[in-house]
């Protein structure tokens, strides 16, 4: 008896087909014998608070272990590499489920009632500070439609995921989802994203992409909110980047601007400072960027293509331990800055109709 | 041993018997042997996405199948008869749970976010285009309250739920519902809606009794958003009716005036056009329209009690198939202008205490 | 074999440990056999209508009755004692999940569609009507904040549910809670809540305690919105207190001021009328008041410490019994105006890092 070469699937969530498996639990043992690197996968309902309802999908493979959340637009909560986190501690202890927040709230601010990941995704519509805006209405007359912090993808559960298991090498673990921003007179996008890990490597990659459903060129936005705490975070960690020009987002940011690519220490009250940064790309587009620790001896990696995602920000939040010490690494198509303003810069790209 | 006369009841959901059954299936071997044409009852509970914890409730009689969505005010999903569907391709594919829904957002016009029903009431405090309105609160100085799109009923879930089979000839299957739109300082109002299907009949009723259950005589608003699509739908499709006039919303609408009663074909990027008709009705009150397709051999009628609901606006979105193309006929108690015009044109009807 | 004086802990929800029991009931005859005066607490999920998804807590001891509602921040629905309930008559009935709720909606006074407590806490960031309020971020250009009807605290579900069983004299019973209202550049609360019954005494006390969980000073509110309605509520009921000086709201209010501690009978379409008081309070700090019906022979007494709650604010809203004829007793730290009058009032606490 061989071991078939075709990937097993497991199908989790599906709303098309009217399926929530509730728990789920796999292992390497069961899935792929073969496998000399452990894994498993495991589907949690979250119970108590704001997070009663919400998913956990837990990956773990080797001494990685990756914490998705399919409820929140299947955003990373952390990941753990060894006795290194990726991730930041965020006043939000529970994983919050979207319908406890209106996004509307606080002046456009509720975004950050359920904001704690490692990895959110701000889209897909728009993403960026709250702000008026023109609706797109298929009338004569839109009505004023308020934008809020950083679009509403973070707050859409997953229609639809499933992992798919190689059960011969490199015995590649995926995780796919789909995620849907639509409405009518209003957007109509499919995010399908894939989270690949490979036993024993202490990395994985995420594919996204984002197909327009409607009969109508569509404008879209999406940025990565990477956010590193401690242990990444220190005095004296940096940010190393091939970095091409950095320009800072006020006039707070402009005090900070000579060291945007120190950090110090923790500071009760501070304000908050961002860098929008154009940075060089290989042959290919593809850039890499770095945040290390102040010894230089513990990092993380991040590498993307700048054909999607042309620009950085760098958002360093260095409050007070218990009101979050952070640092935001973000690629995007854009800046953070109110859609008109990046429209009119010319950094708010379309799709046509079906295009991906 | 004889079949008895007084119907079967079965509650489904009860928030004040605190009952909800989760999933429930009957047919008519069981509860009604003698019914020679088969009937089934079906609630399920969806899963996945914005539809998770959402109920549908599916009626199978003959070759008539009605999906009722309880989670979501009483509306009906879709009707199929036959090779016949009544209903449409929203952009939105799942049946979205009130919960993921803020009504306050995108400029008060958030209600897109899960419309897709074939049937879908608008109302009860108001309904029509989002704007501003003051609000009736018991106080010297009451703030402005603002209106959004089509008002609440259709994301408030059924309080009670119902089904009642007759044993006998003619076999009736009828589901009740009740839903409260209800808070102090605000809206009182209990809907309380039967649904009537005479197995082996290609037909079925609906009759909605509003009660106001204030102390004090309310204004209120009632519109069936009645929506269709393909196969109905097509190129040369027309509408049919004793129309006394037709006024257009606006002025893209003026520009569809004279061909209102037909349409065209998809059309990527084209506006919406609304018209507002006054109907003919017959000696007790009752009118009917038709909408049929092109060729004349298929259609469906709607018939109604012009004094309940005196206004018929005729919705044509005749948008990209992925946008939504679609037609709707709405009968209504007014025209869905903002509520201050309605009233001052007199088309806001209020119910005394207790009334019915 | 001795009873153990150590008291027995069961833990009903922790969002930290992912705990949810769905179902609770333990009676004294399992957990206290000692005791003389049996108790029972349950543990109820609820269900249909907006109701779906809320756990009820009810602890009966005696002829006392208590009925806590965990997912609506720990609020009191009602208390039972003998043939004499404490609560009201609200036209909401169901108990409200947080989830159907946009607080922002109906122009910020949304709150009052899940309203009907007999105690609901109103903050902990804000209290008081609706109304624009400058936010704090931690960025140069804070966005407009507009505050919501009574904050958000009784629209938070409790992270944290346990009791705790004393299991020899005075053989107490006690509910803990803990809610937690928390977000990045925004306020960060916990809220730890006790009430204790002694099975055999009509009389139960609430200890709540606030902690500050930022690293910076944070300005807070707390309500106690305490609401009465028949049969204590009556023509000729009366409020009995130590009452230093009465300042009524606003004009209506003026009007009512020589019988504001007398009640009148229902009166549909009349308006509400509040009267903030200040009291006088024992050598310690300690303060009580009485509402007791017209024959005097029933009534309710609440104590509570000036130092943590000096105002006391009387709202009479005599209205028609199905619009809700009801007062309330609303022990706070300030007066339900607009948040920046009472801070100029110097109203406003402020709570330093950690400080509870």
């Amino acid at each position: 008896m061989s071991s078939s070469s075709v990937p097993l699937f497991h199908t989790l969530i599906s709303a098309r087909h009217n399926v929530h498996v509730g728990s789920f639990h796999l292992t390497s043992r069961d899935a792929a014998p073969a496998c000399p690197m452990p894994w498993s996968v495991r589907l949690t309902p979250l119970r108590g608070g704001r997070q009663q309802g919400v998913d956990l999908l837990e990956l773990a493979a080797g001494d990685m272990s990756i914490r998705l959340v399919p409820t929140r637009g299947m955003g990373i909560l952390d990941v753990t590499c060894g006795d290194l986190r990726l991730g930041w501690d965020s006043p939000v202890k529970e994983v919050v489920h979207p319908a406890f927040i209106d996004l509307g709230g606080r002046g456009g601010t509720a975004w950050l009632e359920g904001f704690n990941e490692y990895m959110v995704r701000c889209g897909l519509e728009w993403f960026g500070p709250p702000g008026p805006e023109e609706h797109h209405l298929a009338t004569a007359e839109p009505p004023a439609n308020p934008l809020t912090l950083h679009g509403k993808i973070a707050n859409i559960p997953a229609s639809e995921l499933w992992i798919e298991v190689e059960t011969k090498k490199p015995f590649r673990l995926r995780v796919h989802g789909k995620v849907y921003e639509v409405m009518q007179y209003g957007p109509k996008f499919e995010l399908a994203t894939t989270l690949t890990v490979t036993p024993g490597e202490a990395r994985f990659t995420m594919e996204d992409r984002i197909t327009n459903l409607a009969g109508q060129e569509q404008e879209f936005g999406l940025l990565y909110h990477i956010n590193h705490g401690p242990p990444l975070l220190e005095p004296g960690s940096r940010f190393v980047g091939p970095v091409k020009n950095v320009t800072p987002r006020d006039e707070e940011s402009k005090r900070g601007l000579a060291k945007y690519a120190q950090y110090g220490p923790p500071r009760a009250g501070s304000l908050e400072q961002a860098f929008f940064l154009e940075l060089h790309g290989d042959r290919r587009g593809q850039t890499r960027v770095m945040l290390h620790n102040k010894a230089g001896d513990r990092g993380v990696a991040l590498g993307w293509s700048l054909k999607a995602l042309p620009c950085l920000t760098i958002w360093k939040g260095l409050h007070a331990k218990e009101d979050g010490y952070v640092t935001g690494l973000e690629p995007a198509t854009g800046y953070p800055n109110p859609r008109p303003a990046e429209r009119q810069a010319g950094r708010v790209p379309t799709l046509k109709p079906g295009q991906t």
